[in-house]
């Protein structure tokens, strides 16, 4: 998608300065993971007849915050009185909720649809629309993953979105059970939601 | 523990006219249960130098409610003014919340360590005193229990009360996520707090 041409304002740059920003903010290693959910993201947004320029856009962005230091993150929950709650978690949570604000105040992304989907794309939600969901599965499925179960991830997610974000969270949650990690409160939502009858 | 003598006007009879009680509002199996969970809840509360009085009752008392219809939950929901959310839940998270309830008002039964046992006694809490865990953990691995795992958990429940917890949430857990069961948002919390790092 190199020559995708941004022509909606969503971006006051080209997707070329855009890439810039990243390739400067991130590791390699992230970097090159950022360009393979904005690949996804598109294709999933071609198969859905999405936004194609706001999924490059989320795509690219939604690990803008991803290596920032905790001291930003908690720092802009206090600054921006957000939910003290967040104070209790860290970085997985941050960098898509509190993120979101980074994105706004320092790339100048102030469309709703998008930051919703930078909020929403680690944790899912009881209420999503197609972009959230399409970050949220791009995310999942792109092709640097090589987790057991993947393929049939990016199976279901271009036989119905709507199963792969089941998938994908009912993936993460036995994920986190298994290991004896903390779950946000907010994925059990979206677990009830998306997967449980 | 058939000569268990009630002495501490937590029940206004006998351990006998309980069992009575509990004989006549149960099935034949149930029945045996709340039997069996006396058991544990006496044999723990003997082992954590808890009191065995209130071990005996809550046991017996804790599924009291189970076998009430959809409609007397709901009509107690709505004339006591509980939380409407409890509406969107069923029997297995209305018999210990709103089963309190009835047990308060149709036993007798005013104590407060009591009845809190048999409100988290389904889902757990962050927080839970010795009498909470006692039930709760005694529900788990009583004698009639026959679940994988169940021989660990009953080694564990010895041991450590607080880990048996932990052994029963996860476990619990497992099986709702596994088989895409709706997770009451409270047994997330008590994962949080007696089983995550």
């Amino acid at each position: 998608m190199n020559n995708l041409v941004y022509s909606n304002n969503l971006f006051s740059g080209t997707r070329e300065e855009l890439v810039q920003i990243l390739k400067e903010n991130l590791s390699e290693k992230r970097f090159q993971h950022v360009l393979n959910v904005e690949k996804s993201a598109i294709e999933l947004a071609q198969n859905n007849n999405g936004d194609i320029e706001r999924a490059s856009i989320a795509g690219l962005i939604h690990d803008y915050a991803k290596e920032r230091t905790d001291d930003t993150f908690i720092s802009t929950i206090k600054q921006k009185h957000m939910d003290p709650d967040l104070l209790n978690w860290g970085n997985a949570i941050w960098h898509g909720i509190v993120g979101a604000e980074l994105i706004h105040d320092e790339l100048g992304i102030t469309d709703d649809k998008i930051l919703t989907s930078i909020v929403k794309h680690t944790t899912g939600d009881v209420e999503m629309e197609l972009l959230d969901k399409i970050v949220y599965v791009a995310d999942f499925i792109e092709e640097g993953r090589t987790f057991p179960g993947v393929l049939e991830a990016r199976k279901k997610a271009f036989e119905s979105l709507d199963a792969a974000v089941g998938f994908e969270t009912k993936h993460t949650l036995s994920y986190l059970i298994n290991t004896n990690k903390r779950v946000y409160p907010k994925t059990i939502l979206t677990f009830n939601k998306w997967v449980a009858e």
